[in-house]
This record gives C-alpha cells, structure tokens and sequence, in this order.
C-alpha cells in the first residue's frame, strides 16, 4: 500500500506547483490519513518539492500505520506541546516562499500563530483539493467499503432475528454497535439511529429510552468502519404481522423514491439530477417540505464526503464513486420511512451501479 | 434552569461590552449549549444588546432544549443551506459595528465568508471568554457531574465482578459502554479505553483484539455523559492471584504520585503546582522521560477543558472547579499503571478536594 500514499501526494504536489505553490500544508485527519496513510492524533502533513514530512506532537504508536509507513515519508514528533501547523510553517518558509493551507479546517488563530511565526511566508487557500482528489476511490478503497458493508448487513441481519417488542432504542443501538464490532468493525462509522413508533424515519434522530411497540415503524441507520472506510444502510420494519394501509404506502412510496435515486447513479450523471429523481416522487406526494437537504452523499474515510446529492449540487458523477442514497420521510406524531443504501458508480458496461448494502428491502413485519 | 443560561449570557455580554464589542458570535458547540442550553448542529449563538438570537441551520428536535427554551432567547431556523455563522454576520451588522468571533473554533474559510457578507462590521476576537466563563461550576453543574461519575462507577464495578481472562480489550469496551447506558448515561463521555498487558498504562490506548491472560496488568479508562456534563475515571488492575514484584512497586509509585496531586487541590492552588506534586515522585524514580505532558485537565461539557495541569500552565485553581488527576506510567513491551479520578476543589473548610470517581484504588487481583 505505502506506493499509493505515495503516489496521491505526488498528484497534490502536481497540483499545487500548477498553481504556484510550492508547499502544502495538509491538517484535516481524513486528509492527513488518505496522503499519509495514518493520521495519529494532531498530526500535520507538510509537503515539499524536497520531501514530505509528517509533524507529530508525539510519537504515534507502533501500529499506527497500515504495514510500513509510507516511502519517502519523513516522521518528525515534536518536541514539548508546541503546534505541529506552526512548526511546519517555519518549516515551509526555509525552503519555499508560499505555502498552501486548508482553509476550510484551519481556525483563524492557528493561521494567524503560523503567520506570526514565519512572517515571510505568503498563505494561500489549498482549498478542497484533497477532498476532490478523494471522491474518485481506487479498487483497494472499494474493497474497503464492501467489506464494511457487508459487516453492517450482518449486524443488522443478526438483530432482525432477535426480539424486538420492549427493547429500548438505545439498547438496540448498542447492540447493533456491539455486533459491528463483533464482525471485524473498527468500531461504527457514526453513532447508529434507531428510531422507533413517531420516531421513526426521522433524520439523525439519537437513540432515546422509548421501547419498541406492535404496530411501530422501527427505522435503523448504522455503518461499519473497516480499516478507516465507512459505509451506510439505512432500513425501516413495521413490528407485529399486519402493517396499517398508511405504513405500506408511504413505505412504498419512499421505495419507489429510493429506487429511482440509484437508478441513476450512471457516470456522467450530474449530482441534482439525482437527488431530483428521487425527491420528485415524494415532492408529487405532497411531502416536499418535510424532506431533508439533500437525498446523498458520498462515503469513504468520512462517513459524510464529497459529493452532496443535493437540488443545488454542482458536478457529475464519475465510475468509482461510493456514495449513499437515502431518501426519507417523516410525518410528525405518526412516524415515517427511510431506507439507506451505499452503492458504487459503475458504467453500464461494467453491470450499473454495484450495491454494496445489500440486506433486503422488502418491507418486513417482524 | 432557563434562568441560568439567561444570566450566563448577560455575564458575558458585559464582558464583551467591556472590551468595546457590541456583539459576539459564539460558534463552539459546547460554549453554545453551555449558554443556551443546548446546541442543535451546527447552531450558533449570536449575543447584542437589544437580544440573543440562536440561529440553527434546520428546525431542532421538540426536546431539544431541557424543560423550556432559555429566557430571552430567539431561535432562528434558516431556510436553505445557509451558514447560520454568515447570518449572524449580517444580523449582527444591521445594529452593532463590530462582532467578537471565536477565532480559536471559527475556520479561516468561514471568517473570510463573514467579512465577505457584512463587510462593514469590524471582526474581533472574543477568545476563549466562555471557555474561562466555563471553568467555575455552579452546584447544578457539579450535580451532573457527580451522577455521571456514579454511573461511571457502577458500570466499572459491574465488570470487576465478571470474568476477564480471555476477553478482548475491545469487548471490555463495548461491554462497559453499554452498562454506562444501562445507568442512565446519555452514552460514554470519550471512547473507554481498556489496555491489557503490554499495552496497559499507554495513554489514549485504542481497545485492540488482544485478550486479556493472566498475569496482565488492566488498565481501564471511561467515563459518562448525563447531561452533557462528562466525567473520567482510571484504574488499574492485575490479572491472576500473585502480582509480580515490578508490577505492586509501579502500582505504589503512580498511586503516590497520583495521591500527592488530588492533596494539592485546594483554591489558590497552582496549576503547574497540582502537575509537580504528581510529577516529581515519577521523576524521582526515573520515569521523567515517559509522562505525559500533563497530569490532568478540567471537566465539564467537554473532557477536556480548562484548566490544564502541566508543568508550565499559568493560573490558580478555584473552588467548584472539577478536575482530573491522573498520572500514570508506561514501559515499553512490559505494560503500566495509571490512576485517574474526577474532583471538585473545595475549599478546606468545606472538607477539602470532593472526590467524585470513588471506586477503590487498591491494587485489585481480579
């Protein structure tokens, strides 16, 4: 693996030099780990035409990268509690004249502190461009990503055999975490949702101490993290054998909704156009005002990454591209649906869109 | 408790007034809930004059806030996809000539996108006013506290009466998180560490798939979250009836070190004084090289707050300030100790240093 490291800081150093700047400085986590192929805690990145060096505040440990660190990566902890950012800054300023920072992550005091400490150096704006870099994933990350998929399939596969009636959301969660953690899981990729009776279908709602019910729409979203890659299934059940005529059309409907989102997931697909196919049907339905921002997302070392599946979104999709499509639907008091899929772009001469969260989307009564 | 946040609010806008700000703009989650008691995602608190407003990016959850909304507070829900920080810029500029921001929280990217919208209101820095407003607790807040830490407790016990040998670190974690829950924590207050044998004493040691044998020491690190309030508890343990010599000599040191931090914790203490008093019995016995750069930090809404105890912090405890003292060491390929409690300085007269953490620091054999 450390080549590939390797080769992606070759690429931003292509791309910085193109705009003039001959050293950048890399200080998201899920930046610093995807060039340098760890991130130990505070770590910066610091790259140069003469080298890339990895600023530490202290020594990380043994296993903190993935086999061999990567080549032509140099470790450097720091001694004391000073700032890694600033100390590449001075750094930066005895071999290059500007230095391009991330000025979406950095805060104002710590670029103001890099600033006072190498005055000469000229700041830039390396603005995205590892995320750019990142939307597109290798055969490898995608490995990742179906391993972590199939991880949370079985969890949530495991739970639906369980009994359900009287158990708390919180519990649920919990036990959902334990089993990714079981199947080989790092730990979730983000805090698992279950949401059951009117909480159901409700966006990011945290599990509470309410206990599931017959007759309950019960809604869970969980993910696993496999070796830093995040993934995302999103399902509703109806508890107790007969569903009422309003579960099964508003399931049906954000099923038909859903469908159509990832149907489109073609290369050259532009990201709007997505998100319309699957918020038209719910919008034709009268339910326009309750849906969220956005219908998807992509995933990889964030469980929430470029791009956005969003009415405004800019951009078109291309092959290898992970993203989630999950659109949802919540009526206050009553409950709602979402159903949450992760599915890789794929031309249609490699079979279409590959569904990596492949767990059942019938609507079960359990 | 509305009230409270009401006058926390007023406190610091008398602050900002001091220092010639009319306004202040308060983006850091945890100084957001700790002044209007809560912090919907990513809302932001702006504070004038003539009224607080908390601007959410989407309509927050019915219990969102605990009880009631705080007096005096407007809550604005933003339609679209607006950066409620860019609106608060403006609102703020159509009464104020001037806003105080967070530069320490506040991206680089955000600040430009403030000036770039109110480009007449001066921007200053309100610096880490609510965290220093933080430090002090009142005696609800120590309230919470001491639940959490009851809870931390309990779950902690529970384990201890479980068997341990051929376990994983990974499970004790999980199993200990979810007992956090079962005692009615909101969840775990930072992720529990539990390190065995040669891992054991490794700071911020992530639970890996090794089991626990006998003869290990067990160090084991957790805490809960109820309310928001978070506390910390450490303990070390050893596997199996007869602890060897070197482990029952290093269990006495940190114990002596840790015990001669917590008497220091009275007001008008200084903060490097607490680090020295555990520092210097480690140093003595030539572990200097291997510590930490602190010995323990203030908690609250966050982990980790001010103040911090470490060699060169400048500043002097307070009474109804919580705390951690946890010192602890660690050698490579053999394992350590750390001991960590929570505790709220008081003052003599009041009985002295209230230990919240009250598990037994007697090296258990389990």
């Amino acid at each position: 693996m450390s080549d590939v490291y390797a080769a992606r800081r070759a690429r931003l150093r292509e791309r910085c030099a193109a705009a003039g700047d001959a050293a950048a400085l890399v200080s998201r986590p899920a930046n610093v780990r995807y060039l340098a192929g760890a991130a130990p805690r505070g770590a910066v990145l610091l790259l140069r035409p003469d080298g890339d060096t990895l600023l530490c505040p202290r020594a990380p440990a043994a296993d903190a990268f993935d086999g061999r660190p990567s080549a032509g990566l140099r470790l450097t902890v720091l001694p004391g509690a000073g700032d890694p950012a600033v100390a590449a800054g001075v750094l930066a300023a005895a071999t290059a004249g500007s230095l391009a920072v991330e000025e979406h992550h950095l805060t104002v005091a710590r670029h103001r502190e890099i600033r006072a400490a190498a005055p000469r150096l000229r700041l830039d704006d390396l603005g995205r461009a590892v995320e750019q870099q990142r939307i597109v994933k290798d055969e490898e990350e995608i490995g990742c990503l179906r391993i972590a998929a199939e991880i949370a399939d079985q969890a949530l596969n495991e739970l639906l055999e369980s009994i359900l009636v009287g158990r708390t959301e919180r519990h649920l969660a919990l036990e959902l975490e334990r089993r990714l953690v079981d199947h080989g899981a790092v730990g979730p990729a983000f805090p698992t949702t279950v949401a059951t009776g009117p909480n159901s279908g409700r966006h990011g709602h945290l599990p509470s101490d309410r206990r599931v019910e017959e007759g309950d729409f019960l809604s869970v979203g969980l993910g696993a993290d496999y070796r830093g890659y995040r993934c995302l299934i999103g399902r509703t059940f109806v508890i107790g054998t007969s569903p009422a005529q309003w579960q099964i059309e508003l399931y049906e409907l954000v099923f038909a909704a859903q469908r159509a989102g990832r149907e489109t997931l073609v290369p050259s697909a532009g990201y709007r156009d997505v998100d319309r196919a699957a918020r038209a049907p719910l919008e034709a339905a009268g339910h326009g005002e309750r849906l969220a921002a956005r219908t998807g997302h992509g995933v990889g070392l964030e469980i929430d990454e470029d791009p956005q599946l969003a009415p405004t979104a800019m951009g078109k999709l291309d092959a290898c591209v992970p993203v989630t499509v999950g659109p949802g639907v919540h009526l206050p008091g009553r409950g709602g649906v979402r159903i949450d899929d992760t599915l890789v772009v794929r031309s249609e001469a490699d079979g279409g869109p590959e569904l990596l969260t492949i767990t059942t989307k019938e609507l079960l009564a359990l």
